[in-house]
């Protein structure tokens, strides 16, 4: 088992702001860090020990960067299969390959999820006009076409509302291999976070229930309100997902929650093999953060204690919302966080807020 | 009144955890920062945007640190006079050179503090030979002889038994100016973290009871059991001395607890013009840590809520004790930080943790 103790390196791939609060918290852990981004706004670089700028498809730098850690991880989930092959034949990569290549295209996630036996919305695989075809007849209708890889925040995403809408829809989104999702009318959305670490620990924090506005998270709320039962289902679901994986990291499993006569259904929407937006408020009302927890779990120390100790709400600040800092950092019971970043274009995620008030 | 806006860049002066902590709380709040400290371990540099690693008599390199700088902040007091007249004179220094110069040396320290009508043991000033003859009749003995400037932890002390002995004592202090203090048999030592800015708000910390072995902090402890209007007391004074030096930032006051019949009586015993190691604990147990509180003095914020939601007990991981560190990342309710020091030398700081236990 790959341990890195305090003095070793932490590399991470990807240098906005999940990195950069990986960063810090390997920090705290007296390790240090590395991290491999494209050019940009790359505001990991400003809080880490080293940074290489180089593209993913530099396979001689994604070396040299290898050679100088530990051991890798990453703040997202599309690194090129080549840059992959390139740097776990170096260095430990955690989480592995495997969890990668599951979650990086839509269809083979929800077909892993879907082969474990656990419920997801009825789906189709879309790479052809025949494919368009029949698609819709799987599905039913209205459905989401996706592409099955690159999307994020509602990026890559088309409504369909009819079987004939599907080649359209898919011509819209360039014919590149997509997936085609039955459309759900749920009531709300949840997230699991939660750590397994080598030794097949298993820590799962509080769930909290989550709000969109556009594709983007608005906010994460402890507690999520929801019934017992549906919270620990969750947490069980993501237990049997992240053994599956054989995964060592932080992974977030977010769900949509069908209201029925019965009570409350889950489906799984998404896995990210990473910290997650749904988990910033770890940092505020937890012992332990996600992005702590992370590093314990790829450098293979003990998971922290996920307690949280405090009732919560996570904001995003989105774009010129950023301008609002001084009204922010002045209100009692919050925990603002900047990303540094240098321009505020519209949506951008520019930081976020955490209000704590004592445990209902 | 400077206000440095998220973006800004936060100049600090060492290199040490206090500097790195600072540096990092800096960066959750959008800032950036520039540590400037002399060759050797420098820890925070790690966690930095941009570093610059030379003499403290480099005037030039010190000229070249502050232009690239919106505010000049420090993690220790014994800055040379002619670094702190350069840097001045290019950007704003917080807190002020008034502080520094107030607190970097023990003699206007103690003199500045009975000038405010606060309660000290007796002193005197021990600068030549004929001062080292009447300084006894004025302290009493026994009492101790510490350098007036550039002592920490213990460093630059000698115990006087008797009148006789502080000649002698002079001398092995290498008969630099010296300061001599009454010795007082304390019940026990406390401390006053706090934060006053430039609108002249002021919030202090709880109150933590500190223990001390060898002169080196072990362990700070919230709630400390004295009793509240000791605390009160305690709180008031730093207030004052706060005011009188127009501080903006955090200091920290360092108090004697005297048990006497009558209750608990207080004498001040230091002012550190910057964060503190007895309030490391507020990162874990407040919402706003003192760091993140030094920083929003310093670059013309808010002050933040200094409210504590757990009790605690801080302890300082002292040389080769850092090899206990998985044990530590293994507690529940402990929070770990580690400062990434490369040697673990005997009594070096190399981290401290903080356990979290509910508010009694």
């Amino acid at each position: 088992m790959t341990v890195v103790a305090p003095g070793g390196t932490v590399g991470i791939l990807g240098g906005g702001q999940l990195g950069r609060m990986l960063a810090m918290a390997a920090a705290r852990l007296g390790l240090r860090t590395h991290v491999f981004a494209p050019p940009g706004d790359n505001p990991a670089f400003d809080v880490a020990h080293a940074h290489t700028c180089a593209s993913y498809d530099d396979l001689e730098r994604l070396a040299a960067f290898a050679e100088a850690v530990d051991v890798i991880t990453y703040e997202f989930e599309n690194i090129p299969a080549e840059a992959v092959a390139r740097l776990e034949a170096l260095r430990p990569l955690k989480p592995s390959r495997k969890a990668l290549e599951t979650t990086q295209d839509r269809w083979t996630e929800k077909d892993f999820v879907a082969g474990l036996g656990l419920p997801v919305v009825p789906f189709a695989n879309v790479e052809s006009a025949a494919d368009a075809a029949v698609a819709a007849g799987i599905t039913g209708m209205p459905a989401v076409l996706k592409t099955r890889r690159f999307g994020y925040d509602g990026k890559g995403q088309v409504m369909v509302r009819s079987g004939a809408g599907v080649l359209s829809a898919w011509e819209t989104l360039g014919e590149v291999p997509c997936i085609l999702e039955g459309f759900v009318d749920f009531a709300c959305e949840m997230s699991v976070i939660a750590a397994r670490n080598a030794d097949g620990d298993f820590a799962a924090f509080d769930v909290p229930l989550n709000v969109h506005e556009n594709h983007i998270l608005r906010t994460s709320t402890l507690p999520s309100g929801l019934r017992e039962e549906t919270q620990r289902q969750a947490v069980e679901m993501t237990h049997r997902i992240a053994d599956a994986l054989e995964y060592e990291g932080v992974l977030a499993v977010e769900f949509f929650v069908v209201r029925e006569e019965e009570g409350e259904r889950l489906l799984i929407n998404e896995i990210a093999p990473r910290v997650h937006n749904s988990g910033h408020w770890t940092e505020a009302a937890c012992t332990v953060s996600q992005f702590e927890q992370h590093i314990r779990a790829v450098c293979g120390w003990p998971l922290g204690d996920p307690l949280r100790f405090a009732d919560c709400e996570m904001s995003n600040i989105l774009g010129e919302e950023v301008a609002h800092w001084r009204e922010l950092a002045a209100e009692p019971g919050t925990v603002l966080h900047l990303y540094g970043k240098r321009q505020a274009r519209p949506g951008r995620k520019m930081g976020h807020f955490t209000r704590l008030s004592p445990r209902r």
